[in-house]
């Protein structure tokens, strides 16, 4: 590492995870802190109190937490993640992106540099759509991005969100209002775990996010005919679980080979036999059908190519086929000024580094979406476990990339 | 119809099968009499109401019902079939193979014909697994096959077997002896709907069962890696429910090159994506197997070939697979000279049948099984429809396939 590289205290990271650890534990081994719970509010209030006297905090109408030792700047990088999980979550997922953010900016304070636009850190409130079954409610309140669908959005108990907010003590008004002076943002950056696999699998300590994938979803529905299956010879069959067998194998070959022509991955993650049983020729089968790429004009050939196929498969076996389209996101590319500047802060730690598109969606996405340069670190994750209290990062893999975070912080001019 | 033909009474029959119907019947519009159920006893206390005094009825320690005009016979044919249902089954299911064989004797005993050997109505209690996960009890308790497994399993709300005999005021004892003499059965016929499509699909009124198939069933466990479904590169991941839906294809594919070739079917008819989501690679899946054959040889070759080709797919494809072999039974060939008898019967109605294998088993299968020469026959299902309140027999072959077991009464010598 070379003489002048800021100091980064991983003692310090590891306890500030073991603290938020414990809030909102389970007894099956992991964290529930859901958006606008008391234990989201407890990891708030921990977080504030690990800020010294030095910090000028500001909570937003909709209970974000801002946090910077020069508030007067006319402008400012700003930097963070979000504190509440998925049920029975990780130690890592957002809650790592706070903690090194927070360590990103006092190493800068306590060394000699002098960035150029001072840092604030950012904690937002509800990213995962555990609770209401929207994304980054915090981050998109922020930027005034939250549509009256999304805060109307009710949780198990049919508690809508904007009720879960005001008994948190959070008085939300204006939607479409941005909470912050998107003029004196000069930059937004997050660090994440990865969440797949990449990093881990190719030992690299930190990676660059280029563009974040955003999906198309269906919801597919195929109908044959329920029968005995001893009584049923196999010519008179219409069986509607072969078919999404056929289906579903179909869907991984087509999306492995477009994987190796550009960015794509397709998915079918579960599977319904309507009224199946070990003794009928199943009648009615539906499963859901997920394809990301980080390129628009690719995701949809390949789209294209998906329904085709399964159509075909359909007609073939003389079975209905209903495809419900029910999600189209659009791929965001982050910005590449802010890309080459983490690669370069990522070599002047001295770290393995390597860029890569995000998976999935987050509170940075919106930054981006907002017209602010945005860019993304991701650590890697261990077997690419996630949304588990299973979910690990190498302690050399935090220290690497909160000391390219602090990097990047006085980097950016 | 030969002028010496045996008169059927289909009226008398579709006002039995109406009676009955009303008789557990559901809100879902079907009807639901499980094994020693209110609803069953009802049953056989209606058909009890409808035999003349000119009956000798016996019920046996298990609720069995048995009546003859001639108890004093020496040997007797037996035929009949079950009055019990599936939760929300059909008018016919069973029912039908009790009314007809009521209408075959008294047929038989209104023309001036005399049987070699008299017959005698056998009604059997809880052919259906649905309550006890335990087929054709009321058969098997009959002939001394009820196992003390059996006798010890459980309904839904834990009560045994055993329990529900006597609460439904029967007093079961030894187990392993027959209620009924078995020196005494000269033969046993089972009139049966198909539940499956072949009569249907050919037009014809009529079967003659050669066989009855038995399942060879397996649990299949596949094991692979929960990922996130944007963030895994498609070469990276290990895709349960891919090498699921490539597996239950290819079963499919097997069997349907091997019903070519002998007689054969498999089916999966369930399948169980775990913790399954739409973005998720899915980590583990199972479904359940069903081999079945008249030909055990053929139906271990083919369940050979279909283990070896799911190991070759798992082991591709670096999963795991776990087999668990939960059943195992024996097909049945039926009495080649009943066959014979059956189809003569049939000719001499003047009705269109062809011989063909049950796909399920029924209570002749027992009587086969303790070495009672045994045949059955099978009416349509329209479009393959059983357990379920659409099942549906043409009124003239529920009429033809009485007037063949009539026929077939009056020539067993």
């Amino acid at each position: 590492m070379p003489a002048d590289s800021l100091e980064v205290d991983l003692d310090r990271i590891l306890r500030r995870l073991d603290d938020l650890w414990a809030i909102g534990s389970t007894d099956r081994g992991g964290v529930t802190r859901l958006a606008y719970s008391e234990a989201e509010n407890e990891a708030f209030e921990y977080l504030r109190s690990e800020l010294s006297d030095a910090y000028s905090v500001r909570e937003d109408a909709i209970g974000n937490l801002f946090a910077s030792r020069r508030p007067d700047a006319d402008r400012s990088v700003h930097l963070g993640s979000h504190l509440d999980s998925v049920y029975n979550g990780g130690r890592l997922d957002g809650t790592l992106g706070v903690v090194a953010a927070l360590e990103a900016i006092e190493a800068v304070n306590a060394s000699d540099r002098s960035p150029a636009y001072p840092p604030t850190l950012a904690v937002f409130r509800g990213e995962e759509s555990a609770r209401f079954g929207q994304h980054t409610i915090g981050s998109r309140g922020a930027l005034g991005m939250l549509t009256v669908e999304a805060f109307s959005a009710t949780d198990e108990n049919d508690v809508p969100l904007w009720l879960a907010m005001q008994r948190a003590g959070f008085r939300p008004r204006n939607l479409s209002e941005p909470t912050i002076d998107l003029d004196r943002v000069t930059a937004f950056l997050e660090l994440h775990i990865e969440q797949g696999r990449v990093l881990d699998e190719a030992s690299d300590r930190v990676g660059v996010v280029t563009s974040i994938r955003a999906p198309v979803r269906y919801r597919a529905t195929v109908r044959g005919a329920d029968d005995h299956s001893g009584a049923t010879p196999m010519a008179l069959r219409q069986d509607a679980l072969a078919a999404a067998g056929e289906m579903i194998a179909r869907i991984e070959t087509i999306a492995t080979e477009a994987a190796a022509d550009g960015d794509l991955v397709a998915t079918v993650g579960d599977v319904t036999a309507v009224e199946g049983a070990i003794n009928k020729v199943c009648g009615e089968v539906t499963f859901p059908i997920d394809v990301r790429s980080n390129e628009l004009a690719y995701r949809e050939r390949i789209e294209d190519e998906i329904v085709s196929a399964l159509e075909s498969i359909a007609a073939r076996r003389g079975l209905d086929l209903d495809l419900e389209r029910i999600d189209r996101s659009e791929p965001v590319d982050l910005d590449e000024t802010v890309i080459e500047t983490l690669d370069a802060a990522a070599g002047s730690v001295g770290t393995a580094s390597r860029r890569l598109p995000s998976g999935g969606g987050h509170d940075a996405m919106n930054f981006r979406l907002a017209g602010v340069p945005t860019g993304m670190l991701f650590v890697p994750s261990v077997d690419g476990i996630s949304h588990n209290p299973r979910e690990e990062t190498p302690e050399t893999a935090i220290r690497d990339a909160t000391a390219t975070l602090a990097e990047a912080l006085t980097a950016i001019d």
